[in-house]
């Protein structure tokens, strides 16, 4: 009865989520205490109390037709001025309400970027490993999603070969940094050269390609290291930001789009990206915790406790004797797997009540990712399972 | 440097939203005391006090990551069994969690089911008038919207016309009652009458055809008129549900598909809805409210303001010399257009203050919509501005 497209979309549904319903399985057979659930880039850690007194005095002391009613389909004015505002103020840059628009998550502002610039028959391209949802959005628009690989075992995106996948019906360039899955964040000269890259083709072809900075983990980068605001470098530049990670609540549904002025065709972009998110039926991003982030712009999770669970897990696991490249940010470990194939391993270790997600997901077979976003007792317990699993898998 | 699909949309822009921007327009010329707007289908009587009270107890009481953090994409099980419950307390039905995914709204809502059903080239029936967002979102799984004329003066479905414009390629008959923009309420014989069709026409081409019932306005039926419920008249019936307007949070995007056991593929839609909900973009609806709807399953705003809008603004208009039929559910009054032309009458109302929408964004030119959704004071005060504008088009 269904959709042909759905079809093989249900058929090959995440293998994130058929792990995370796996753990669920697992915890039934073994019991909580012996599940070690890797699997779903859930935060474990809760948004700051002061979050929770802003929506209570919100819902208490504004106007409930405006806490609950529709606004202008790119969200309130005085919330979209506020992150603006903020943005301004970290970056040294000059925007103003007009250049965002409040979405449904980062994935809410992907869509509505992909339905705003895409012809069916235009390509994206990604960065290998990658977010296994772009798939799905691409399929969305009829396009094509062209793949990059990396360099290894760094994980930095290979350049020359980004140079050669472009073609005139590139449109977008997804750059994913903090990245998931592998925690790489990009460096400033890596920004300034896929712009490089990508400004020799724009006059080439005469037409603009878009990067789409997806970056629901900008906030979370550790050892100091720092996140390269992408507008300052490339004109043609989106972002796309979600507060689902940066002040924990992925079930809200919360997130905008920044369209500069720089980009090329932005007044249109900003209109038909306006029209975009009505139609694609989200309409508008959910409105009390709109108006609780123009309260809570500058408001600052404590990532101590993801560090500590990096230092933790990346520790453990090389001492064992796994690889991975040390995460500088996000919340995800992305390790060498001990069988060829990431899905056997991924299915071995289940016996030991691991819950990981095969690379395969992420278009990188032979590599697993971790979610770090645990409590850190999980990742503790757990060293003795990853032991006995590195064990059982050495020939 | 937007794409084709989008110039036209851009272009063509709801022009219900755009005579919401012409109010702002207009009030900065007339000032605010002399803007009448009848645009917009946005409540305009707060939530019950009592969900403002849930809203904060869950913000205290619930674990911080269960309120804000990822659950299952079809939403929270508990509140999907309470809902399930209260139907089946309404109208007798045994429906259960599994039958219920929570969505974006009504709109994310319509837009997962479509994704989950249509293949491109088969066609949707909607009855006209209509909402006018439903050609977008046949637009963006690229199928054919097919328009069932009115029979007139009271806007029930041309049954004739329903049968004949049924073909194989036929997948989804949409039924919005009570209706946007008429405000007339099907009656259980016309929904039978329906039903009938269907069946034929489900045995003759040996396909399933379901019936998309649209219920944003449900609760919304004066005079004690009963709105069917479909699932019990005919098996493939899927609901769609908002809690938009019958709890007046329009700007929350909260809602619910209902797919009944009895549908056929049930198992297989609702697997590939959940699905649908998270590669559309939405992932899941906004888990506090969700949460929260949970808890006011069976709370009922108050429509004796709707109501007696309804009474006050029919019988003024219909004194002055306006021909409508009067509503019994919405909040809506679809009046013919003393002017052949609905746009250039618009236009003219303008002039006196009146922001009103062209039946033409319904497919159904000649006529005007009205939502008295509004303060009770404004229909007073427009009152002579309806007259002045009514002796302004007489010949």
């Amino acid at each position: 009865m269904i959709s042909d497209k759905m079809k093989e979309y249900v058929v090959g549904s995440s293998l994130i989520r058929a792990m995370f319903d796996d753990s669920k399985r697992l915890i039934s057979i073994y019991g909580k205490e012996n599940v070690y659930d890797f699997s779903l880039g859930n935060p474990c850690f809760p948004p700051p109390e002061e979050f929770k007194d802003t929506l209570k005095k919100i819902i208490d002391e504004t106007d409930p037709m405006v806490v609950h009613g529709y606004m202008n389909n790119a969200g309130h004015e005085s919330v979209r001025e506020k992150i603006a505002e903020s943005i301004n103020k970290k970056f040294n840059t000059d925007y103003n309400a007009g250049n965002i628009i409040m979405t449904v998550g980062a994935a809410g502002g992907l869509n509505v970027i992909f339905k705003t610039l895409i012809n069916p028959g235009d390509e994206i391209i990604a960065f290998s490993p990658y977010f296994g949802e772009y798939d799905s959005y691409t399929a969305n628009v009829s396009a094509e999603l062209v793949k990059v690989p990396p360099v290894l075992p760094g994980f930095e995106p290979d350049l020359e070969a980004l140079e050669k996948s472009i073609t005139p019906k590139t449109r977008i360039v997804i750059v994913n940094s903090p990245n998931n899955p592998t925690g790489v964040v990009y460096s400033e000269e890596t920004i300034k050269e896929i712009a490089a890259i990508l400004r020799r083709k724009e006059v080439e072809y005469g037409l603009p390609i878009y990067i789409f900075s997806d970056e629901p983990y900008r906030e979370l980068a550790y050892d100091g290291v720092k996140v390269p605001y992408i507008t300052k470098v490339y004109d043609d530049t989106i972002v796309g930001y979600s507060y689902s990670k940066s002040l924990s609540m992925a079930g809200e549904r919360i997130g905008y789009l920044l369209i500069p002025d720089e980009a090329s065709g932005a007044d249109d972009i900003i209109s038909a990206a306006t029209v975009a998110n009505r139609i694609l039926g989200f309409v508008n991003a959910p409105s009390l915790f709109q108006l609780a982030i123009g309260e809570c712009v500058d408001m600052k999770m404590d990532i101590d406790c993801y560090d500590r669970n990096r230092k933790a897990l990346y520790g453990g696991l090389t001492d064992i004797g796994y690889e991975c490249v040390k995460p500088e940010g996000a919340f995800y470990l992305f390790v060498k797997s001990p069988l060829a194939d990431d899905i056997e391993f991924c299915e071995k270790a289940k016996e030991f009540g691991l819950v990981l997600v095969p690379g395969t997901a992420f278009d990188c077979p032979g590599y697993i990712r971790l979610a770090y976003c645990t409590a850190y007792e999980t990742i503790e317990k757990s060293m003795p399972q990853f032991k006995k699993l590195w064990d059982s898998v050495q020939a």
